[in-house]
């Protein structure tokens, strides 16, 4: 099945929608089967999957030196993996329509695999993942294979493989399955919610396929990029990040009841127990426990004409979970607390994303489904005006969407949330520059 | 004083080796004036410097899945720093003849500057290193800016920053100061035991220095440095590392006296308490713990030409320090254990380098005297002919010179080892390719 717009995959996943029943509750620790929770962690009785422990983090970035919080501690490099095919001169996408627990709509697009070692060896149960072993077959062509981190602020130095494998033969779809383009996939990033964020990271990863661009695709790219890695070892240098991790019960001033785990200003996230039934072709049954976010974020770049190339406002952000201290991340990233409320003068450029009349995307896009509890939050991209300045801190630089498709070949250098924003531009070859 | 030639370097080093007095003596723990020895570990009592902990090493990659080691840990990035001047259009360096405990012959050649934090804020008494000014300066030219990392064995993650700094100014000297060109320094390397470790590793970043050189010497450069970058991502998805730090008492298999700990076998390093005592136009007088090998080591890369360009055949290493679980190290790195013993299957291209005739670099070469005690390691380059055929394992691929000084500039990628044979290089354009 090949669908050839935003239209006739809206009403793919709308029908697929119709054979599914699920149940999402929230429930108990005490009630969360092959789970066990004690005074140091939340873990799986298989000793994989994943983790919630305590964190202590210490750092001189910000405006709060000290703190402590749970984090998901997830040690497995999973896969996020879409198979590609060329059909008649035309580059598509297997894409899966996954249901998980913590989807807004139940249902989202997803890459045609997303599994972690626990999912290949069924620690688990469940079955082994559809195609799976396309990703595992060394012969197969490569057209992108990357280490990309994930929410540094809720996950704990967690990390995904983001890979494309090109194939030539034919494939038998599932009944949740379908081929897509480029151009449609990121079509539907224009619809709230509906391209999950597994999706959206491997989308970022894409701004090289089937062009002729380089490394190298104007001649001052190799002394920019230069800069920019000094600019991040400056960074690096002057922030410090010292993480311990500690247990879950003695957490400073997080409360424990037995139905959630949450911060005594309610503010932030709740570690919440949940179960889960859907049923469609297979009938899956499982618990778990999810992050609950307190509020909808916001994800914003500012986007500028720099001597008639676009270029993205990009900050170098700490947050705890982060492998190497600091990731290239938004203009304004704001998730953890309430932007709504913030004094603008405390999160640069927030005031000025907020009032912008020039946003040219405007969406809400969902967190993972797999461990957040419907989360969104609002993804802007606000152009500015060739004329306007700015006047930056030190942890912000303008950075071309080339460089910055550059530095995510490299692992943990863009953050997510700066990736996934960058997947709107992927067919965009005017903003490439 | 501008040093010409390797000959007058070695008088300078003699003359100014004269007028110092060292002794160094080996000690009891409990006579570690300002450290604190502990179950847990051994720090500094200003709780900075650095400190001995215990740790714990799970992996799935080489012999051995399970051990436990002491370990250095030192959280802050410290500087190691070049000031570079043009002096009748000729680019000179300032380099230091620095004294350290664990020193081969006491004087070894040094960046301008080796400077941790705690040396900034002189936390552990002294007096602020000379020249480190140039350094915070923000208004220097900056030629070289990296993070690197340290030997992963030893240091549990720690890394350096290596920078150049060019000015136009006179600079007073120091009696133990002098300039010298990049040739001259690299003459040097062929003298055991001259050239610091330090020196070494910021040599290895300034094969790019005046040189018209970008980052795409050649057309097939992107698309070889994409593979490259795949070969890592497999090995760092294939290879598990899962380390946590203990109480440096309960280490299986490690012995603790009143002056030393080492392990049961007598195999790898001992941790020994060291008093130092160095006059000189100043006194210089303090304790601390030290690293003494068992044995002496060996890194090896064996260089090949194919298509008429020099590769390196790298491998991908997991050492327990590793920040990011594999970096890229030399055909043969054996530090921690007794190469010369050793069933040579064991340990892929040993026998291949040992036997070679063709041994084009083979010199002893210390590791930082500020941390080992008198520890060299055997420094070999060998060259194969370009008719010989090799196997490779699959952590083992062929690099080209010019793609490991790319990845050199980032950090985290190419470790201690690799990078300090790749100085011998610095200079040898026919090499680079």
């Amino acid at each position: 099945m090949i669908l050839e717009s935003k239209k006739q995959i809206i009403n793919f996943v709308n029908e697929y929608k119709k054979t599914l029943k699920v149940k999402i509750n929230k429930s108990k620790f005490s009630n969360l089967k092959s789970w066990e929770v004690s005074d140091k962690n939340i873990r799986h009785s298989s000793g994989g999957f994943f983790s919630i422990i305590g964190l202590d983090v210490k750092t001189n970035y910000g405006n709060v030196f000290h703190w402590q919080q749970p984090i998901i501690k997830q040690n497995e490099i999973g896969i996020l993996g879409f198979i590609s095919k060329i059909i008649e001169d035309k580059r598509y996408f297997l894409v899966q329509c996954k249901t998980e627990p913590g989807n807004i709509n139940f249902v989202q697009l997803s890459p045609t695999v997303q599994a972690t070692k626990s999912n290949y060896f069924q620690k688990h149960g469940g079955i082994k993942p559809h195609y799976l072993d396309f990703f595992l077959d060394v012969n197969k062509k490569v057209l992108v294979d990357q280490i990309q981190s994930e929410q540094g602020a809720r996950f704990y130095k967690k990390r995904n493989r983001n890979i494309v494998v090109e194939v030539y033969e034919e494939i038998k779809l599932k009944n949740n399955f379908f081929w897509t383009s480029l151009e449609s996939l990121v079509d539907c990033l224009q619809i709230d919610n509906l391209v999950n964020m597994d999706t959206r990271t491997v989308l970022s990863s894409l701004l090289f396929i089937d062009k002729k661009l380089t490394y190298n695709p104007s001649p001052d790219f190799g002394f920019a990029t230069k800069q920019l890695l000094h600019w991040m070892v400056k960074l690096k240098c002057n922030y410090e990040l010292d993480t311990n991790e500690m247990p879950l019960k003695t957490l400073d001033s997080w409360v424990f009841s037995e139905n959630q785990i949450k911060h005594i200003s309610e503010k932030y996230f709740k570690v919440i127990p949940v179960q889960v039934l859907i049923e469609g072709r297979e009938v899956k049954e499982w618990c778990q426990p999810m992050i609950e976010s307190a509020q909808s974020g916001l994800c914003a770049f500012i986007i500028k004409k720099i001597n008639n190339k676009y270029h993205f406002l990009v900050q170098g952000k700490v947050e705890c979970g982060n492998l190497d201290v600091i990731e290239m991340a938004p203009t304004v990233q704001c998730l953890t607390g309430e932007y709504k409320g913030i004094k603008s003068e405390m999160l640069p450029f927030l005031k000025y994303v907020l009032n912008s009349k020039n946003k040219i995307i405007d969406n809400f896009q969902s967190e993972e489904g797999g461990r957040f509890f419907r989360e969104e939050n609002r993804n802007v991209i606000v152009q500015a005006n060739e004329d306007e300045a700015f006047e930056l801190p030190e942890n912000y630089i303008w950075v071309t969407l080339s460089q910055l498709s550059f530095l995510i070949t490299f692992n943990n250098i863009v953050n997510v949330q700066a990736r996934n924003l960058v997947s709107y531009f992927v067919t965009k070859e005017d903003v490439y520059g």
